[in-house]
């Protein structure tokens, strides 16, 4: 398919080409309050400034509900239904294109231009979602895996459930952050030395401080409390997709995390990328996930397999001096579970999903060991220190690392579906 | 202490007492708008009424807020922090008393009594706060031991981390809900012989639906994210308790726990009270809590060991034929953690804390079989089934069994402070 192309001028390899339009909050220094927008090459088309100067003349499904454009949460945008995102999308597509049948809305009208179309580095991003409850799974086959054999040996790597379902577990919504936010270090109980016999921890900041690269969902239809979302409507209920770092604190976790699983080796932070990827943009990369060489239970099962996304996953690392180094590029095919088996399983027992809450995905690992998406698997549990490009070394993260995730879809430089970054920087742990 | 004396008929008896004044959210036939209202006796005040009345007449410090009263969740007026509630309370207990200083406000005012003082009965109740995010403690000690004797005998019954640390874990938010809504029984993935080797699940009815007698506190303070809350200052962050009931799906959750904890086996539903008793009303009946023979870190010691509460609960089992039993009695002091160590443990991190989110105190049980605050407990797994009056029998719960917590403090019957009931009933699950 040739790439679609725009009277404005949308830079080559651009994440946000015209097949891409994600959507936003943004704020700038002359509208300080936030808003919705969706970024367009790299530039923010600002929806409320649009809205308000007719920019959806040419579509009257939406005028009825052009006040979600100026909330400062996509909530109320997104609880409109996909079938009104793909309008949205489609007509500001329709808006940019060379040939836009509506050249009068923002082609030919320059003042709207100045105004709506703002450069991505005067904008302020924003937390997308109000995010009432957050749910990380760990439908990441390899990772599991990976981990799996460093704590138990290759026999005993899965549980005997993670074939049959999506394992997950409730995170903590208030700690989920957009991309620059800074990360401090959790400070909390370890034990020095675990292999010795001695079981009492000792409090210091977190020495295994790690990354997961993960993909979010966030959901836009709410199922009553009582009733499952079946799994073939379960697409209906998903917005789009973000890049999502679900950092962890490896020491802390080993001490906590049984029986009730991780708690404080999460609950301190969590990044997002800024811009929500559609489904719609993200359906002509559909591709199969994992295999799974389990037979599944009716509930589970798709009927189409291709409910994966071939997202070209990245994670680079870049130390206090300065030099960045590449640590995992891997594919976000690499799951056992899609997001309509995770969803589906998740309200099986009547559990209500509401507009906004968020589901990670679980770390993403390929098989070889460039393609791990944890440190803890990369230096396998703390054993191979990870060399990085300027000589340095890594176990786990130290303060002033920088991290960033990125994810792209597809290889044409015009047409690509892109996440932007998620970016978190590591501060050093409060001293108590 | 004397009771303090009332001109209203507030019977003998009464959780409501004016050593109490619960807040909650209330709506009625004529007022459908859900808004705040304290109990007293057997009626409501509706505060949204009442102060439109000028019932805050003779309270200056509160006139600014007064639209608090007006909102459908307890979250703004918690926000307004500890000492405005207790200014609050005391001025509202001033007005009932029999020598109240402000008689033209309610005493004198038989219109605004006719209009503010409306029968419980009369008053549908809601849940009393946006709860942003949920977390489930487990610091019930003899509970713990309880069930950790019957999954991995006494040697190993309690985790080497259970007295260094309070035992949680995030839960879902979503579906807490409040006294009197129906619980579905939920659908899930089990193992039907977990004994054999075969470790195929089948799809099915929660046959293990259980209750968990619980505390749940509700939070009133934020804490920036990366500044934790000290452990002298964590009681200020914390508005009132209530009783809840923790149903768990059992068998869902001896499947899919291992190793990142329950989610499916607890998602579906948790019910508290609804009316919201403050910690000030609490503080006569404050108590020592179990004993930790573990030197615990610093920064969970607390000055004052009295941070425990003595209320005694109870949960009542009334099956569909009619006959009902008290199942359990205990005290809340049952508990190796208090709220203000949960608070400071759970912040540790730097986890940043919201007004109205919830905190779970962990199931409650006394050393003595009929202690057990849950089924699992007083069944042994299953293996003993619990006699009930009229005959029959109880493994676990089912369908139309209907559990109410109560809870109440003191035995002056003229001041009592009580939370009144946390009551389910079990629906069928739905035929999948
Ligand atoms: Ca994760
Ligand atoms: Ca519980
Ligand atoms: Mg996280
Ligand atoms: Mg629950
Ligand atoms: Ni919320």
């Amino acid at each position: 398919m040739a790439p679609l192309r725009s009277w404005f001028n949308i830079p080559r390899g651009s994440h946000f080409s015209l097949a891409n339009i994600p959507f936003g909050i943004i704020s700038t220094s002359s509208s300080r309050n936030p808003h919705v927008a969706v970024a367009i090459g790299d530039h923010a088309l600002d929806l409320d400034v649009f809205a308000a100067n007719n920019g959806f003349s040419a579509l009257s499904t939406i005028q009825p509900h052009q006040t979600v454009f100026s909330q400062p949460l996509l909530n109320a945008f997104a609880a409109l239904g996909r079938p009104m995102h793909s309008i949205v999308r489609k007509y500001i597509e329709s808006v940019f294109l060379e040939n836009t049948p509506f050249p009068q809305v923002l082609k030919d009208n320059a003042a709207l231009q100045k105004e709506a179309l703002i450069p991505l580095k005067e904008v302020q991003t924003h937390l997308p979602f109000h995010i009432g409850d957050y749910t990380d799974f760990y439908a990441g086959l390899n990772h599991a895996y990976n981990v799996g054999v460093l704590f138990r040996g290759p026999e005993n790597a899965l549980q005997p459930n993670y074939k049959h379902l999506p394992v997950g577990y409730h995170g903590r919504a208030s700690s989920v952050v957009v991309s620059g936010t800074p990360i401090r270090r959790p400070n909390g109980q370890i034990l020095e030395n675990p292999a010795t016999g001695k079981k009492a921890p000792i409090f210091s900041p977190c020495r295994k401080l790690d990354i997961e690269l993960e993909l979010g969902a966030f959901v836009c239809r709410p199922n009553k409390m009582g009733e499952p979302i079946p799994i073939d409507e379960a697409e209906e209920s998903i917005f789009g997709v973000v890049l999502m770092n679900d950092w962890s604190a490896r020491d802390i976790q080993a001490w906590e995390y049984v029986p009730l699983g991780p708690f404080n080796a999460k609950n301190f932070a969590t990044t997002i990328s800024p811009w929500v990827v559609l489904m719609d943009a993200l359906e002509p990369f559909r591709a199969k996930g994992l295999e799974n060489d389990c037979e599944i239970l009716p509930y589970l099962k798709e009927k189409n397999e291709k409910s994966f996304y071939d997202i070209n996953l990245q994670v680079d690392l870049k130390t206090s001096s300065g030099s960045s180094t590449t640590v995992t590029k891997t594919s976000a095919t690499n799951l056992l579970w899609s997001y309509p088996q995770m969803l589906t399983h998740h309200t099986i027992t009547g559990c209500p999903m509401q507009v906004g809450d968020l589901l990670g995905s679980g770390t993403i690992s390929g098989l070889e060991p460039s393609e791990r998406g944890s440190l803890l698997e990369q230096n396998e549990n703390g054993k191979t220190p990870i060399k990085l490009s300027g000589g340095e070394e890594r176990k786990f993260l130290e303060d002033g690392d920088v991290v960033t995730i990125t994810g792209v879809c597809g290889s044409d430089e015009e047409a690509l579906v892109g996440f932007g970054g998620c970016v978190g920087r590591i501060e050093p742990a409060l001293s108590m």
